[in-house]
């Protein structure tokens, strides 16, 4: 298996997401691993990507970024939970539900972000996670996401 | 003045978004527009833009969708508070406060788009708004913001 991130374990089928896909060439390439009990996820925005005002980063790549550092926090919490790690075997993988982003203050570009998940509830094959995401120590976004396992058979590839 | 849609009339220094700013050569260009009392836009999403789930959208774009296009209608709305239309003057900008998609099913990618906001209250520079996205008359996810102004002095440019 290839690297440290929960996102390198995921089964093939589902590696071409454009936030978080390892496979996929024109995309984001959101990285996640643990730090303690909570995912970690860093990420520098390019200048292409401000929002509505100059030089901040669109709300947009906010919320993509939660979304897959929490789904990708999920499927990790859920293989830790069964008593594995990354690494050890392909996880299975998490779609959203419901995704709520609270928009603090502006978010600089061009810098190294930081975005930590942790896990609220953990409830059969749904996880609630609650996100923050900061830009020098200081957090600019709030985020909770809802995320459901796909089904067993659907992540045997 | 250029065109038909919102996005069109936001003033220059705000046109950069990578979700809707027309002047980004790298975005997204999501256009806005009226359909009575409705914001409506029609977005075409690419092969590339698939999430965790094979060939179907993901929960990163549906945000930016719903995201940009309630942005782009609490300005229109505010314009028409005001008795104006669309072209008539630049738009005042709004930015993102907060953001909730509720992703109700998958979403293809490949087909036309469609995405509706509705205004729930104007208050003040804070306008909340409701948003559906729909794949061939069938809602797939729901939104809501809230959109706060930009101050006046700094819409100036």
């Amino acid at each position: 298996m290839p690297g440290k991130y929960f996102q390198d374990y995921y089964p093939e089928n589902y590696s071409y997401c454009y936030g978080c896909g390892r496979l996929n060439e024109k995309g984001m390439h959101i990285k996640s691993e643990w730090d303690g009990d909570e995912g970690v996820c860093r990420y520098t925005p390019d200048q292409s990507k401000t929002g509505g005002f100059p030089e901040f980063l669109y709300g947009g790549i906010i919320a993509s970024l939660i979304d897959c550092h929490c789904a990708g926090t999920a499927a990790a919490a859920k293989e830790r939970q069964d008593g594995f790690e990354p690494g050890e075997r392909l996880m299975r993988r998490f779609v959203t539900a419901s995704l709520k982003v609270d928009y603090l203050k502006p978010t600089p570009v061009g810098e190294e972000l930081e975005i930590r998940a942790a896990v609220k509830e953990i409830k059969g094959r749904k996880i609630t996670l609650t996100a923050t995401l900061s830009a020098s120590g200081s957090v600019t976004a709030k985020g909770e996401a809802v995320m459901v396992m796909i089904p067993e058979e659907e992540n045997k590839n």
